[in-house]
Order: C-alpha cells, then sequence, then structure tokens
C-alpha cells in the first residue's frame, strides 16, 4: 500500500488526536484532547461523527478520565465516569455497546492505574479492528473488478469513508483499495441532499487522497450514466434486512433503480453490525423524519458564530412545507452484491453468511 | 373558473408592471414600468425569465418606446428601437422571432402613434394567446385524470408555471385546471438542484394559489412513492424530438425512470413551440455545460448586494470540481403522454399531431 491512511481518529500516548469534522471541508484542523471533558464536548457538538467512530472516541475519552486520576477507585466512581460518557451521546447504540465491555473487563480492578491501561488497550484494539474490518472490506470489494481493467468509474451517495469509522471506510474503502492496487478510480459523488454528506465530506475525503473526484447532484445520475461508462455504484448502509432489503441515505433508492435501468451494478458495502436478522424485510426498519427545515433553508448551514447562512425566504418561501424522510429502503432486487469484512455476496445468502461469521 | 389567474406581466394601459423574480421567493415586489429603457434593463437582469414572458415583456417594451415619441419617424430611428430591446437578451428565440414580427406588423407606418397602437395590440394578443393556449392545455390534461376521483398526488420538477409564460403554466397548468374542476391537489414539488427552481419557483406560485405543497430533494421520489399513492408525475419540456426524446431540466430522466418503476404515469407538458420535427432524436439535442460553482458553491444565491450567501468551503472543498449539465434526455419510453394544447397523445403521435396544428 503506498498512500498513507486518512485517519481522523489518533491516539497520541498522552492524548486524542481528533480531525474537527465542524470545520470540514472547509478546514483541516485536528483538536489536541487531553480530558475526558473534552472527550464529551467534541461527541456532543458533532466535531466525530459516524457511529463507530464515536464508540472509539468514547473509550478513549474514558482512558482520559482514568488517566487524571491516580491512586485506588470504587465502582460508583468507575460508574460515573462511564455515565458521563455515555450521555455525551446517549442514543448511540456502538457507543453504548462499547461503554458496557469497557466496564466488563475492568471488574475486579481497583487502582486507576491499571483501569486506564485496559481501556487504553481496548480503545486500540476497536480501532485495529474497525481499521482491519474496513481494509478487508475494500480487498473483498475489489474482487468484484476485472483484473484486467485499469481506470474505473464509479457513483457513490452520501459519505461512506474514513471519517465515520477508525479509517479506510466501506463504500470509499473499496475505491481506496482499488487505488491501492495501482487503479485510476474516477469518482462522481452524489451531493447528497439535503445534508450534502457527498459535497462537503466525501469530496473532502478523496481530495486528501488525491483520487480524481466531481461532485454531482443528485438529479444527475441517469444523465452521466448515458454519457460515460459507469463501472459500479458503492454505496454504504445504515441497516440491513435478513431479506436484503437496505436503510442508506435518502436518494440511495433512486440510484439503485437509475442503476439497474442502465444495467450497472449496484454494490452495498457495509460491516456485519449493519445486518439485521431481526428484521424480516425492509418494511420493519423505522424512518425517522427530519426537520423540514433542513429541506426548505439549508439549515445545517451555519458560520462559526451559529448564524444561518441562508435566512428564511431565500432557497424556499417563507413557511413552504417540506418531508424531510433521513433514510429509504432500497429493494434487495437492485442489490447485486454485498461488500463485507466476510465476503462478497448476494440478497440471498445473508442468513447462511452471517451464521459464520 | 373560481381563482383569479397569478399574472406575472401585467399591461396597465399606460404602464407594465412586472412581477420582479429576482426578489423570490423571499418577497411578492411588482415592477411598474413607464419606459423602454426599463423594460430592457428588467429583461437583463432577469426580473422576467422564461422564453413566453420575455418575448411579450419585449414587444410591450417597444410599446414603451413609441409611446415617449411623437410625429413622423423613419425605418431607421424604428430599427434603433428594436435593434435596443433585442439586446436585452440577444440568445432568446422567441423574442427575436416576436421583435421580427413586430417589426413586420408595422410596415408602411410612419407616424409613431399608430406604430404604438399596433405594438399594444400585438402584445396584448400574445399574452391572451399563450395564456389561453396554456388553459387549453390545462384542460387537455384534465381529461387523463379520473372523473370520479376527488384528490390527486402529483410530483413535478423544476418551475413550469406562470412565472415563465403569460399566465397558468403548463405543468402548473394542469395542476391548477384541476383545482379549477374542484379537485383537491396535493403537489410534491422537487427543489430541483443545483438551481432550486422547485423550491424557489415553483413552491411559491402554489403557495399564492392556496395549492397544498410539499417540497422534496430530488432523491425523496422513490421513497415518496413507496409511501403514498401517487397519482402522475408533470414535468414541462425544453425541446421535443421527432421520436419524442425530451430534453427537460437535469434531474428530470431520474424522475421518469424511478416513476416507471412505480408504475406512476409521467406526464411531459408543453405547446407547439417545444416540438422539434427537425431533431430526430434526443441524441442531436445538444447539452449545456453550464459553471461548476452552481453545484459547489450555489454561487446563484447572492444577497441584494451580489454578495454570495454561501461562501467557498461551506457546501464543498475549496476547489473541488463538479459537473453542471443544465438537461437531461428523457427517452420516449418512459413518458406515457404529452399534454399540449392541441391535446394528448402518445410519442409515437407527435409527427402527426403536429402536420394538424
Amino acid at each position: 500500500m503506498s498512500h498513507p491512511e486518512f485517519l481522523p481518529i489518533q491516539w497520541k500516548s498522552t492524548h486524542l488526536s481528533l480531525l474537527d469534522q465542524r470545520a470540514l471541508p472547509g478546514k483541516k484542523e485536528f483538536l489536541e484532547i487531553h480530558t475526558v471533558e473534552d472527550t464529551i464536548v467534541a461527541i456532543r457538538e458533532m466535531a466525530i461523527r459516524g457511529a463507530p467512530a464515536i464508540a472509539i472516541t468514547g473509550v478513549f475519552g474514558l482512558t482520559l478520565g482514568a488517566k487524571s486520576k491516580s491512586g485506588k477507585t470504587n465502582s460508583e466512581e468507575v460508574d460515573t465516569l462511564i455515565k458521563q460518557v455515555f450521555e455525551s451521546r446517549p442514543t448511540a447504540v456502538n457507543l453504548s455497546f462499547a461503554l458496557k465491555e469497557a466496564k466488563k473487563r475492568i471488574e475486579g480492578k481497583t487502582d486507576w492505574e491499571s483501569i486506564q491501561k485496559i481501556w487504553e488497550s481496548f480503545a486500540l484494539e476497536m480501532m485495529v479492528e474497525d481499521l482491519k474490518a474496513n481494509q478487508t472490506l475494500g480487498e473483498n470489494g475489489v474482487s468484484l473488478f476485472p483484473k484486467d481493467q485499469s481506470e474505473f468509474h464509479i457513483i457513490t451517495h452520501c459519505n461512506t469513508g474514513a471519517l465515520a469509522t477508525a479509517g479506510h471506510g466501506t463504500a470509499l474503502g473499496v475505491i481506496r483499495s482499488l487505488r491501492d492496487h495501482g487503479k485510476k478510480v474516477v469518482v462522481y459523488a452524489d451531493e447528497t441532499r439535503p445534508f450534502l454528506q457527498g459535497s462537503r465530506l466525501t469530496a473532502f475525503e478523496l481530495m486528501e487522497d488525491g483520487i480524481e473526484c466531481y461532485i454531482i447532484s443528485d438529479g444527475m445520475s441517469g444523465w452521466l450514466m448515458n454519457h460515460k461508462k459507469i463501472d459500479a455504484v458503492l454505496v454504504g448502509c445504515d441497516r440491513v434486512a435478513a431479506n436484503g432489503d437496505t436503510a442508506n441515505k435518502i436518494g440511495t433508492y433512486n440510484l439503485a433503480i437509475v442503476a439497474q435501468e442502465h444495467n450497472v451494478p449496484f454494490y452495498v458495502c457495509g460491516t456485519k453490525d449493519s445486518f439485521d436478522l431481526n428484521l424480516k424485510t425492509g418494511d420493519e426498519i423505522p424512518i425517522e423524519m427530519r426537520k423540514e427545515s433542513e429541506v426548505t433553508q439549508f439549515d445545517f448551514l451555519k458560520t462559526s458564530e451559529g448564524k444561518y447562512l441562508l435566512p428564511e425566504g431565500k432557497t424556499a418561501p417563507i413557511g413552504a412545507r417540506a418531508l424531510n424522510p433521513s433514510f429509504d429502503i432500497t429493494k434487495a432486487k437492485f442489490i447485486k452484491n454485498f461488500i463485507t469484512e466476510f465476503g462478497c455476496f448476494v440478497p440471498g445468502e445473508i442468513s447462511s453468511r452471517l451464521k459464520k461469521v
């Protein structure tokens, strides 16, 4: 691998260094975090985002908390520290699991020094495992692309890169792995309205890595497939049901339909945590409806002082209504393959594959 | 018809009253225009847009020019006036045709008073004809919807309303006509990136008319069709080839593919000027590539002082590349019917229908 990994979370032995995603895509700034309190602020204020990234950061936060103390401790003190970190983002399931595991691992320990060492090891282990899973996923994805072809044109949706993980990413992980195999990759990134994760985050990561990238509006993919040979669509996933129906960022389903019309293979990339065999089909996946003003007023775009960049009445009439579903469900029939760290397979194989993991 | 027509161009005998589209959607302001010079500024600075609207405004401009003069004239003076108006928007084909006709109509006239009267009549005639064509188109469109159904849910793309015409509009004309027939209509307006004509203009017109409207991002239509019974997609057209392939605002083609997947009828609305039998298929329609910064920086959104509302590095990394085709081509096979002022028909009937017009 010739290109250095782009790592948004870095452990510096004495402190944590986090890429501040609030400053993206305009500025690349790292937060140097020395205390559990600052870690909590970073999670709460979304300097870091993405389920695996938040969980890893949370455990490094515990480590910093333990490091600031010395001598003996008791389970009450430990519980208070864990609760503090948990409350930075109480709805983050991965964080909650990681904190439970963190507590289990220090059972019987009564001094802060031992606890700190155990948590530090655990956080590093999580980071390495997540990175390894994404790199394996990326390698597995490469196997779906013809070996004798030197250049690939790929459409992506939303952000599925290093920024939400310990590094490498899922759909962007496959792209990085193709690049590591010496392939030229040209990426067309759906801007992904309403939140623009494609133009703000995916384009940022690809430019950092020197991978050729063009932002397109979400309505341009059909035009593009008619004008250029597109080799694949690569997307991530938030949740996959047992039958292969896939919840992912709104707009994914339209892209899947358009890809099928043009015979462009549509690949869903995700690690094993994304698969939920308790859900029979996508109909059982609840879809969160978000604030209308994200559509009508782009209200996530603010100045550093928190002022709206787009006041009311600029992008839509004052008082206009909107719909804002956060996800859509792509039916399994549109998905050519899932790309995971435990192999590539068609929707029909999900259950049997997961049993072996 | 119970609802008053929403008219962006109004002739007040002594002067012209124009809805200033630069202030939309935040403010509804009419420009009161008394001179040809002010008409030219209004056209050049895009206070008025849309091919039919510009042509009508141009001829009213001539009328105001003639009105400011008196006594005898000669062809040189007349030519200078016409040239002045033509140069407000030299690429507008409809304006150019209208000015040629305006010149023809005053052949032999040598006094400004007669010329003024002829041009005033001609402009009013153009306005009435365009309005009538759109109203007829709207009525024809109504015939495609079941008579015994009282409520219709419709998706639109871009703006195809009164704002680009003398009034009523094409796709929005059908919606207005359904409302005039006592039907409840709920419209889901694609916001239409990159220019947001759907959220800025379509939502504005519908709210003015009291028609229920929800703005959706362009990637939400598939989700919507799965969650709600959508009765039709109604779009406009910029140019239709002899085989029915249709050029329209970028994103139309994706919407057509998604509609077909969900068995939602996809209707293209346009007046006879939109059909070009000289073009065999959509492959012969050239597609203009516009500025990348419209995608990466939303650079059409400016303050009244002309300052960018979204500076670089907010919606995309500084230096990011983008693609920005202004139109796409929807293949004829996705179009269930064309809706025109001379009837509704399938793509295969275009040539025979146009011969009779």
